[in-house]
C-alpha cells in the first residue's frame, strides 16, 4: 500500500470507530470481510447487512474523520489501526473475532487513538495490568504503588485506568521508577477524565501511552468503561487486583482476563475493609492467585526463573534441623543454670545414655555449653508455641 | 469394670503418661495390644520391648500416679480416659493408631487431663479452633476476638490454645458471648502459662475446659506445644487461622488439622503486616480457604444450610439487568437536562426507532423521565467505571 492509500485506511477506520458503539460485533465482521474503505463506503451509503445497519444507522452521516485525526493530533496523538507495522496484534489476538457475547464480550477494537512516546510495539511486550477500586484505602495506595514501582524497576509496562484511586497510584508508582505505563481510557484520549488526573495522564503520555477506541472528544460513561476493561486485560500478559469492593469494575476486568487466558492475582487485605472484599471473593473462589508480596508478583509475571522469590524469609531457628531427642535435651536445659545429664533424661523422657551422647553433640553444634554447674541452652535458642 | 477397676486403670496411665514424653508411639502401641494395667507393671518392671524401652527407660522410676491425680484434683482437674464414657472418642478417631511419622504425627493420647466444668462429651461436638500468632497485630486481635463471639455466639465450641495474641483474643470472644471454649495446652493443666493469662485460664476453666496430656507440673516447651497442636486439630471440625507469620506453630496445626481431613480456613491481612504472612502462604499453596468474613466462617463451619450467608452484600446497582442498548440509553442521558430521542441515538449508537421504543420502557422502569426539555435520567443512576 502506498502511503496515500494507508491513510485513506486511516480515515475510513476513524469513520467507522465513530459510526458504530463498541463492541460492534456486526460492523467489526463486515470490515473483515469487505475490507475498511469498502466498508466505509457502504456504511455510509446505508448499503449494509440488517445487523450492521442496526449498529451504524443512528451516527452513519456524522463523518468526523479528519476532525477527530485533527483533534487526536492537537494532543500528540494518532489512529493506530491493524494496518500499522506496530499494531499490537499478538496482545489483541486473545480477544478472537468478534463474536456477540454481550457488554463484555471480546472483540479486537477497529483501532486504537494512540498518545504518548513510548513504542507501541515494544511497549506491551511485558506487561502487567494493576487494577482496583476508585475508593481505594491508604492500604491500597501503598500497594498499589509499590507494586507499580517494583513492575516499572523490573522493566514491565504497567497498565491501568487512570481512575482515582488504585490505577492512579500504580501509574504513579511506574512513573516514579522511571518505568513505562498505559493508561488505557473509556472516554477520547483527549479528554481529562477524571479532571484531577488530568496532570497525571500528561505523566503518562510523556514517557508511556494513553489509549482508547473512543474518538477524541467521546466522553466517558458507563457502558464504556466495561467495554475499556477488557482491552486493559488483553494487552496485559498478567492483571492484579489491589483492592476492589463487592460490585467493582476491576472484578469485571479480572473476570475478563481470567476469560482470556491471562494470569490474575489479587492482594488480599483486612476483611474489615470493604474495600478488599473483591479481592477476597476472587481469591476463595479461586479467579484469581494470591499475591502476598511484590516479589510473588514479579515471580509471577516475569520470564520464568527471572524473578525467583528468594527464601530468605522463611529465616531458619537455631534448633532447625535438630531431630526429635536432641530437641527434647535441648529444650530441657535451662539457660540460666546447668544441669546434670540424670536431669536431663528425666525431664525430657530421653534415655540416659542417649542424653549423655547427644550433650557433647550439641556442644559441638553450638546448641548447648557445659559449665560448671552442668549443662545449659546456649544463648540464641527461642522458646514457645 | 468395677469402680475401683476403673480407678486403678486410671492410675496405671497417669504413671503412663508421666513416664513417656508424648506422643510415645511406642509405648502407645503397647498399651493397645497388653492393656494399660498390664503395661504399666511391666514398664515399671522394664520387662518391655526395647522401642518401648528407649521411650520410657529414663522416668520409669518415677511414680507420681497419685501425686498428680491429686494435683489435678486441687485445681478441679481430673484425668479423663478412653474408659471413660465422656472421653471424645469420635473426635480423636481421626489421630488414628500411633505410627511414627516423627515429632508431628499424630497418635490418640493415653488420657487427658481436663480441668472445668463443660460437658467433655458434648463440648467437642460442634467445635472450631481459631489459632493463630502469639505477637498479633491490632487487627489479628480484633478479627480474633469477633470470631470467638460470632462462634459462641452461634452455640459453637471455640478451641484454641491459650497464647498470648490471637488465641487468647478467640477465648475472651467467646467467653464474652457466653459461649464454651477449651484451651489445649503444652504444659500442665496446674500451670499458669503463660503467666498473664492465668486469669484467662480461670475463666476458660470456669465455664468451658482447659486440657492436657501432660501431668500435672509440667513445663511448657516447644515441641510440647507442637505436639500439643495435634490435639487442637483433632478436638475440632474446623481450624481457622487468623494471623501467623513465616515461622508459626499456627501453621503447624493449620497443616496437621488439612492433613487429618478437617476444613481449614485462613483470614487474609495487609500484605504489609509480617503476621499475615503464614495465613496468605496457607491460602496460596491452597492448604487453607479464605475466611473472608465471620459469616463465611460460620458458612463453612455450621451444619449445612445452617449458616447460609445472606447476599445483602452484593447490593443491585438501579440499572442492573438493563440489555446492552438500554444501558447506552440510559447512559446517554442527562440528569440536568432534557434531550431529544435524536440526541440520544447519535450520542448511544442505538439506532433512532430504537431510542423512541426503549425510552418509554426506562420511564416505566422508572430509569428515566420526560420533562418539557426532552428525555433525561431519573435519580438513582449511578456513573463511572
Amino acid at each position: 500500500m502506498t502511503a496515500q492509500a494507508v491513510e485513506e485506511v486511516r480515515l475510513a477506520r476513524a469513520y467507522l470507530m465513530r459510526v458504530a458503539e463498541p463492541p460492534a460485533f456486526a460492523l467489526h465482521a463486515f470490515v473483515n470481510v469487505v475490507g475498511a474503505l469498502a466498508a466505509a463506503e457502504r456504511v455510509r451509503r446505508g448499503d449494509v447487512p440488517q445487523l450492521v445497519a442496526n449498529e451504524s444507522e443512528a451516527r452513519r452521516h456524522v463523518d468526523l474523520a479528519e476532525e477527530d485525526l485533527a483533534a487526536a493530533e492537537k494532543v500528540g496523538g494518532r489512529l493506530l489501526m491493524p494496518e500499522d507495522p506496530e499494531w499490537p496484534a499478538w496482545q489483541l489476538l486473545c480477544l478472537g473475532p468478534p463474536t456477540d457475547r454481550g457488554l463484555r464480550g471480546a472483540g479486537t477494537p477497529l483501532g486504537l487513538w494512540v498518545r504518548g512516546t513510548a513504542e507501541v510495539g515494544e511497549v506491551f511486550d511485558r506487561a502487567v495490568s494493576v487494577i482496583g477500586a476508585r475508593a481505594a484505602t491508604g492500604y491500597g495506595d501503598l500497594v498499589a504503588s509499590e507494586i507499580g514501582y517494583a513492575l516499572g524497576n523490573a522493566g514491565m509496562t504497567v497498565v491501568s485506568g487512570a481512575a482515582y484511586g488504585i490505577d492512579g497510584a500504580a501509574h504513579r508508582g511506574a512513573l516514579k521508577a522511571g518505568g513505562q505505563t498505559v493508561a488505557v481510557l473509556g472516554c477520547g484520549i483527549d479528554i481529562p477524565y477524571p479532571a484531577g488526573h488530568s496532570g497525571l495522564l500528561e505523566a503518562v503520555a510523556a514517557s508511556g501511552l494513553v489509549i482508547s477506541e473512543y474518538p477524541p472528544g467521546t466522553n466517558p460513561a458507563r457502558h464504556r468503561f466495561l467495554v475499556r476493561n477488557r482491552l486493559i486485560a488483553a494487552l496485559s500478559s498478567a492483571t492484579v487486583v489491589v483492592e476492589a469492593g463487592v460490585r467493582s469494575g476491576a472484578r469485571n476486568t479480572a473476570t475478563t482476563a481470567a476469560a482470556l487466558g491471562k494470569v490474575v492475582l489479587a492482594v488480599p487485605g483486612p476483611i474489615t475493609s470493604a474495600m478488599s472484599v473483591g479481592c477476597h471473593d476472587l481469591l476463595r473462589t479461586g479467579a484469581a492467585t494470591l499475591a502476598g508480596s511484590v516479589g510473588e508478583i514479579l515471580e509471577a509475571v516475569g520470564p520464568v526463573g527471572e524473578h525467583l522469590r528468594t527464601e530468605g524469609r522463611s529465616a531458619r531457628r537455631s534448633t532447625d534441623g535438630l531431630a526429635d531427642q536432641a530437641l527434647r535435651v535441648h529444650e530441657a536445659l535451662r539457660r540460666e543454670e546447668g544441669c546434670a545429664a540424670e536431669e536431663v533424661a528425666v525431664d525430657s523422657g530421653v534415655p540416659l545414655d542417649r542424653v549423655r551422647a547427644l550433650l557433647p553433640e550439641l556442644e559441638l553444634t553450638g546448641h548447648v555449653e557445659r559449665g560448671e554447674d552442668g549443662w545449659r541452652q546456649a544463648k540464641g535458642g527461642e522458646h514457645g508455641r
